[in-house]
C-alpha cells in the first residue's frame, strides 16, 4: 500500500515534469484573430438566442430549447429539417436564425436572395420576401414585414406583398440616402429606422457635396486609380444631415423641419412606441450644446421647445437612443454623462418643467423642459443598458459598480427615488466582464463572461432573483501551452490623485534575477480601454507572443480613456496627447521600480490614437524609449475628421495653439530612437497624409524614421495581413530592442 | 650643415607621419552632389565658351579672352561693367553669358525679365526683348532675334520688335504644344525648333487625351490632392504626336502631312540649312522600322519616299538629328547603329539609290534611298559628335576607340573612303574621359577631361594638328583625406566571351588578411554605364563613404549597358533582367575569388533599373545576397512607359511570357534576406504602383521587405534629401550586413 502510494506520487511527479517540459509555444497564427489556428485555441463558446421568453441554443445543425428546471432540452428544428421544408438547401447553419415573434413558432432565415419565415411546427413556409440584387442596409420590420434597403445611395421599401417603392432618386456620391451619417460618431451606425409598427420609415440624408474626396489610390487596377472617399477634415467643409419620414400607408415622404444649420448633428433617432413621434438628439457643430427634440412623424413639424438640453464648456456627446418603458409609453430611459458618469435617467414626457439652466456634476449645465430623474446614482459607468424586466419594473444594466475593471450585471427599480434610497441588485458573479442577452419580457438573461480566473462561463439568470443556472463552463484552452504570468494593478496618474490601472505580463520562463527588454503597449484615446478584468486582464494575443520571446509587456489606461467618467476623459480636451503622455511616463517610472525591467531597453507600440501616442512618446521623450512601432497614427489633428477631431480639439481656427502644440510635425526633429510607422495605404480613418507628412517632416529635419504600408488595407489589418503585420512589429523589436 | 640636413629630414618625416595620422574622413555632405560641402572638395573647374573662334574664360566677375601663343589674355568685360552699361544691377555673374555672333562684340545676357544684347566695345545695349511672365521653353534665334516660348500648353512667338503672336489656342493638359514629346526618349528634349535663319518655327503637338493620369498625390495641400500626370503604360493608350511649322513672315502655320498612325514616333527634327525642308526620323510604335523623311516646310507636304530606312527584328532607336556639312548643304552626317556600333554616316541627298533591303552588321536590315557612307569604321562607339573642322573638312568626335572605358577625341576626314583607308587622328590624350567644346569654324576645341590619374585637365587643342596648350591642371582635392584604393578590370560575361568591366573599391585602411562585407552597386539597364576611365573609374561618392566604413564596393557593367554596341545592349531584348543578372552573378563569382571578400556578407544596391536589378537579385538569388536596397525600382514592366518599355519588352500582349518571367511580383515569395525598397512618393518615372504592388505581393506571400518613401520627391533625390537617403541606405547595410 505504502509502496503503491509512493509509486503513484512518483508517477504524478514524472507526469507533471513531463507536462512542463513538453508544453507548447504559441505561433502568431495561434494568438491573433486573423491567424489560421486562432479559433482552435479559444475557450468554448455557446451561440444562443431567445424565442420570446424561451432560451434557445443554436448550433450549425440545430436549434435547441435550453432545458433548465421545469423545461426539457428539446430540438426545435434542424438545419436539414428547414431545408426539407424549403425543398432546397438554402439554410447552411442554424447559428444565424432568429425568432421574430415571441408567441409564434416562426423562425426567420435570411439567404442571399430572400428573407424567409418558416413555421417550424407546421413545417411550412409562412412568408417569403425577395431581396433585390445589390441591396445593402437591409432593415426588415417583423410587424409590417416591410423591408427597407438601399441600392447605392438611394432608399427603397419593399412591402410584405413584394411590391417596391423607390423613395429617393438623386442619390449619388455627393447625396447619400439611407446610410449612416456623421462618420459613425455619436453612436450612429445606420441610416434606416422603422417605427415599431413598421408603418413609417425614418431615414438619413447626407449631403457631402462640399467635402473633397481624399485621394485614395487603388493600385490593383491595370493603371492605378483614385476612388471617392469623402473626408471632412477638422475646421473644413463638412456634411449636411437631414432626416425624412416615409409613410408606407400614404406613400408620402416628409422631411423633419429643422431650421438650424445643416452642419448640426442629428443623432440617436428614437421612435415613440406608437410611431407618431420621432425624437432626435441634436447637437451644434461646436458639440457643446445638445437638445432633445420631438418631431411629428406625420408632418415633420418640430416641437416648439426641446425636451432636454445639456451644455458643457468642453463638449456634450449624446451616444444613446431613448428606451421607452414597456409599461408606460409616456416615460423613457435616457443615458447621459451630465453628472460625470454615464447613467440612466428616467424622463417623463407628461411632466413639464420650467426650463432653467443648472450646474451639473459633470462640469456642464442642463436645462430640463420635462422631468428628468437619475435612476443609477453612484461613481460608476453604465456600460450597457440591457433592457427592462417588465414584471418587476426594473432596469437591467452592465456597469463597473463593483470595481472600475469589472463589468457586472445589475438591476435597479425604475421609479422616482432619492439617490440615497436607490438599491442595486447584483445579478451576475461580482467579478469579471459580462455580456447579456435578455428575453422578451426581461425575466431571464443569458450571461456570458470571463475573468482572470474564468476562461468563459455562460449562465442563465433570473433577473428577479439573480438565481443562476450554469450552461457552459469552458476549460482553459491553453493548458498545454507555456502561458506567461499576467497581473494587474494601479498607480497614480500624473495629477497625483487619479488611480490608473495597468496590465503587466512577465516573460515566459521568468527569472527575477534577469533584466528584460520591456514594451509599453498604448492606445490612450477616448472611447477605448485596454485593461479590464476579463480573461488575462483583456490581453492582446501579440503580448503573449512577445512574453514568449522574453519581453515584459506593460499596458496602462491613462486619463482620457474609457469607462472612468467624463472628467477623467475630458482631462485631455484641446491638447490631446499631453496629459496622456504624462500618465504613460508615470507608468514608465513604475516600470523602473521593477528590478527585472531593463530601463535601457524600453519600447512602445500602439495603433491609431496609440500610433499618435507612440510617435509622440518617441519624439517627446527621446531618451526614455529606444524603439517604437506606431500604426495608422494621427500626426496632426488638422488632418483628422470633423466629428471626432473637433469634439476633442475644437476647430483649428479656435484652438491654434492646441493644434500646434499637439502636432507631431514639429516634433519630428526630436526623434532619436528607432521608430517604424506602419499604415494601411488605403486608410480611410487616419488618411495617409498623416504618416506621409510626418515622414516628410523627419526628412526635412534630418531624422530617420522607418516606414511600412499595407497596400489595399484600411485602418486595421485582418486575416493573414494581421499575422504579417505582427511578424513585422515583432521583428522590429527583435532587431533593435534586444 | 649635416646637422641641418638631419633636422630637415626629421622634420619631413615628422610632417609626413603627422599628415598620415591626421588625414581626414569624408562626411556624406562632402561626397554627394546634394551635400553642403561637396563643391569644396571637387577638382578645380574652368567655365569657358567661344566668341566665334576666340576662347573665353568666364568667371563670376568677368569674361576674359584666353591668351595662348600669339594672343594675350585680356578682360573683355566685367559683370560690373555690364551692369554699368545697363544702368542697373541685372547681371549677377558672367558665367551665364554667351556670344551669339562670331564676328560682333555682342554678349547675350538673359535675366528673368528679358534677353539683352550688349555691345561690350561700344558699351551700349544693342537690343533687348522682354520675356512674358510665366513663359517656359524659351527658344531664341540669334538671326531673326525672334523668341519662341510656351505659356502653359500653348505656343507663342515674339518677334524682334517685341510684337507677339499666339500660335495655338486649345492647349490644355490633354493637348500640349511646343513641349518635348515621347517622354524624352529617342533623344527628344524639347518641342520648339527654329530654322537656322529664324524665320520658321517647327513645334510639336502632343495629344495625350486618351492617356489616363496616374494618381499622384500632393500631400502638402491642406487636404491632399491629386494632380495631372499623364502616364502611358506599356500596351495601353499612348500619345499622338504631330509637327507644325509656323512661318514668321506669312504668319501661317502648316501641319506636316504624315498619313501614318499618330502613335508612330516623330523624332530628331532636323532643319535643312536653308530652312526649306524639315527632316524627321519616323518610327512605328513597334519601334522596329525607322524611316527618315523630308517635308516641305512651306506646305507640310511629305516627300513621296523616305531617304533612309532601317529595320531590326529587335528594335531601331534613332537618337540623333542630322548635321549638315557646313561646306555642302547637300550632305549631312547621320548617326546610326545599323552596323552594331553607333557610327557617323555621310548621307548625300543628291545621290539617289535604288532602294533595296540589305542585311546590316547590327543584325537588322537597311534600305537606303540615297547614298549612305560609313565615316567611322571600327569596333567602337561614337559617344559625342562634336562638329566639323570646316577648313580641314574633318568630323570631330569623342569615342571609345582607344579602349572601351576611355572616351577620347578624334578627327576623321569627311569623304567617301573605303573603311580600310579611313584614318583617325587622336586629338586628345589617349586615355581618360573627355568632353569638348568647339569653336565657330571648328579649328580649336576646349577639352576637359579626367582619368584615374588625372583629377581634371583643361586643354586648348588645335583640331588640325592635335597641338595642345594646357589651360588648367587641377590639384587632387582629396590629398588631405583618407581615400580608398579604386581599381578596374574585366571579367567574362555569362556568355563566356564578352568582356565586362568592373570597378572595385577596397576599404580605407585595407588589411588583406581580413574579410570585409561587400556591396555590389548595380544599374545594368540600357543607356547607362557605371564604369569608365574617368577620375576614380567613375566612382560615386557614396562608395567612398562605404569604403571608409569598411566595405568592399564592386560595380560591373553587364550586357545590356551602354557604349558597347547594339548586340551587347540587345542581349536582353524581351527578357529584361535575366542576362543582366547572370552577368552580375559572374561578378559575384569573381568577388568570391578575392580572399578579403566575405561571401557571407554580400549586399546589393541600385536605383531605377538598378532597383529592378537589386530586387530581382534578392529574389532570384536569395542565398547569394543577404541585404539589398532597391531605389525607385521597376517591378513589372507592364507598369512602365510605352516608349522605353515597348522598345525592350514589346507590348504585353505580344510578349506575355517575357512580361511574366521578368515580373518581380511572382518572385516576391522568394525573398529571404533584408530588402529595403525606397521610392520618391511622387515618382513620375517608376510610378509608385511598381513598389506598392511588390509590397502587396510580399505581404500576400508572407515575405518581409522593408520600405521607405520620400513624399514630394520624384525618381531621384537631390540636395539634403540625397544626403538623408544615403544616410538611410548606409544605415541599412550597417544594421544588417555588418
Amino acid at each position: 500500500m505504502k509502496k503503491a502510494c509512493l509509486l503513484a506520487a512518483f508517477m504524478m511527479f514524472a507526469l507533471t515534469t513531463m507536462a512542463q517540459t513538453t508544453k507548447k509555444s504559441f505561433t502568431l497564427n495561434d494568438l491573433l484573430s486573423g491567424g489560421s489556428t486562432f479559433w482552435n485555441l479559444q475557450p468554448k463558446y455557446m451561440f444562443s438566442t431567445w424565442w420570446g421568453d424561451v432560451p434557445v441554443e443554436l448550433t450549425v445543425d440545430e436549434a435547441r430549447r435550453i432545458g433548465v428546471e421545469k423545461s426539457k432540452s428539446e430540438v426545435l428544428f434542424t438545419t436539414e429539417g428547414l431545408n426539407e421544408i424549403l425543398g432546397e438547401k438554402l439554410v447552411r447553419a442554424c447559428t444565424g436564425v432568429s425568432f421574430p415573434y415571441p408567441d409564434q413558432p416562426i423562425v426567420k432565415v435570411q439567404t442571399s436572395k430572400e428573407i424567409l419565415l418558416i413555421d417550424f411546427e407546421k413545417k411550412s413556409v409562412a412568408w417569403r420576401g425577395p431581396l433585390q440584387e445589390g441591396a445593402s442596409e437591409l432593415t426588415w420590420n417583423p410587424e409590417s414585414r416591410a423591408l427597407a434597403y438601399c441600392i447605392g445611395s438611394n432608399v427603397f421599401v419593399q412591402k410584405a406583398d413584394g411590391s417596391r417603392i423607390q423613395l429617393t432618386f438623386d442619390g449619388s456620391d455627393d447625396i447619400v440616402y439611407g446610410h449612416s451619417v456623421s462618420r459613425e460618431e455619436f453612436g450612429i451606425s445606420k441610416g434606416l429606422f422603422w417605427s415599431p409598427d413598421g408603418k413609417r420609415l425614418a431615414f438619413y440624408k447626407k449631403d457631402q457635396s462640399r467635402i473633397p474626396s481624399y485621394p485614395q489610390v487603388d493600385i490593383t487596377k491595370r493603371i492605378a486609380e483614385t476612388y471617392i472617399d469623402k473626408y471632412p477634415m477638422a475646421g473644413e467643409e463638412t456634411e449636411d444631415v437631414s432626416v425624412a419620414v416615409f409613410d408606407i400607408q400614404t406613400g408620402k415622404t416628409v422631411w423633419l423641419q429643422n431650421p438650424k444649420p445643416k452642419t448640426d448633428y442629428m443623432t440617436n433617432l428614437s421612435w415613440s412606441p406608437d410611431g407618431q413621434k420621432l425624437y432626435v438628439f441634436e447637437l451644434n457643430r461646436d458639440q457643446n450644446h445638445m437638445q432633445l427634440f420631438g418631431y411629428d412623424a406625420a408632418t415633420g413639424k418640430k416641437d416648439s421647445e426641446p425636451l432636454v438640453e445639456e451644455r458643457h464648456p468642453k463638449y456634450v456627446e449624446p451616444m444613446h437612443t431613448l428606451r421607452f418603458l414597456p409599461w408606460d409609453a409616456t416615460k423613457a430611459v435616457m443615458q447621459s454623462r451630465r453628472d460625470n458618469w454615464n447613467h440612466l435617467y428616467l424622463i417623463d414626457f407628461k411632466k413639464r418643467m420650467y426650463p432653467e439652466w443648472r450646474n451639473a456634476d459633470g462640469g456642464g449645465t442642463t436645462c430640463d423642459h420635462i422631468a428628468v430623474q437619475l435612476l443609477t446614482p453612484g461613481n460608476f459607468e453604465i456600460r450597457d443598458f440591457i433592457g427592462f424586466n417588465q414584471k418587476e419594473k426594473t432596469a437591467l444594466f452592465i456597469g463597473n459598480m463593483t470595481h472600475p475593471l469589472h463589468h457586472t450585471i445589475h438591476a435597479v427599480k425604475v421609479r422616482n427615488e432619492k439617490p440615497k434610497d436607490v438599491k442595486y441588485m447584483l445579478l451576475s458573479a461580482g467579478e469579471g466582464v459580462h455580456g447579456a442577452s435578455l428575453n422578451s419580457t426581461g425575466t431571464q438573461l443569458i450571461d456570458t463572461y470571463s475573468s482572470p480566473t474564468v476562461a468563459r462561463e455562460v449562465n442563465l439568470i433570473q433577473t428577479k432573483t439573480g438565481k443562476s443556472v450554469n450552461l457552459l463552463t469552458a476549460a482553459d484552452p491553453w493548458q498545454d501551452y507555456n502561458v506567461p504570468e499576467i497581473t494587474s494593478g494601479s498607480i497614480k496618474a500624473a495629477d497625483g490623485v487619479t488611480d490608473l490601472y495597468y496590465r503587466l505580463i512577465k516573460p515566459v520562463g521568468f527569472d527575477p534575477s534577469k533584466k528584460y527588454p520591456t514594451v509599453v503597449y498604448v492606445y490612450g484615446g477616448p472611447h477605448a480601454h485596454n485593461v479590464q478584468a476579463s480573461r488575462g486582464y483583456y490581453f492582446r494575443g501579440w503580448e503573449i507572443y512577445m512574453a514568449q520571446l522574453g519581453y515584459v509587456i506593460f499596458v496602462l489606461d491613462n486619463r482620457g480613456s474609457q469607462y472612468r467618467g467624463l472628467k477623467f476623459e475630458q482631462a485631455t480636451f484641446r491638447h490631446l496627447g499631453e496629459e496622456e503622455m504624462k500618465d504613460q511616463i508615470k507608468g514608465v517610472e513604475f516600470l523602473k521600480t521593477l528590478p527585472y525591467v531593463d530601463a535601457n531597453r524600453l519600447g512602445v507600440h500602439g495603433w491609431s490614437f496609440g500610433g499618435f501616442m507612440t510617435t509622440n512618446l518617441m519624439c517627446s521623450y527621446p531618451d526614455v524609449f529606444k524603439v517604437g512601432v506606431a500604426g495608422g497614427p494621427v500626426i496632426d489633428w488638422k488632418y483628422y475628421e470633423v466629428m471626432y477631431g473637433e469634439r476633442y480639439m475644437d476647430r483649428p481656427e479656435e484652438n491654434p495653439d492646441g493644434y500646434a502644440a499637439c502636432s507631431l510635425l514639429t516634433k519630428a526633429k526630436n526623434l532619436k530612437g528607432r521608430l517604424q510607422i506602419i499604415l494601411g495605404y488605403n486608410d480611410p480613418t487616419c488618411v495617409p497624409q498623416h504618416s506621409f507628412s510626418f515622414i516628410r517632416a523627419c526628412i526635412d529635419a534630418g531624422t530617420q524614421p522607418d516606414l511600412f504600408l499595407y497596400p489595399g488595407d484600411g485602418h486595421n489589418m485582418f486575416g493573414t495581413d494581421q499575422v504579417h503585420l505582427h511578424e513585422r512589429i515583432t521583428r522590429y523589436f527583435e532587431d533593435y530592442l534586444k
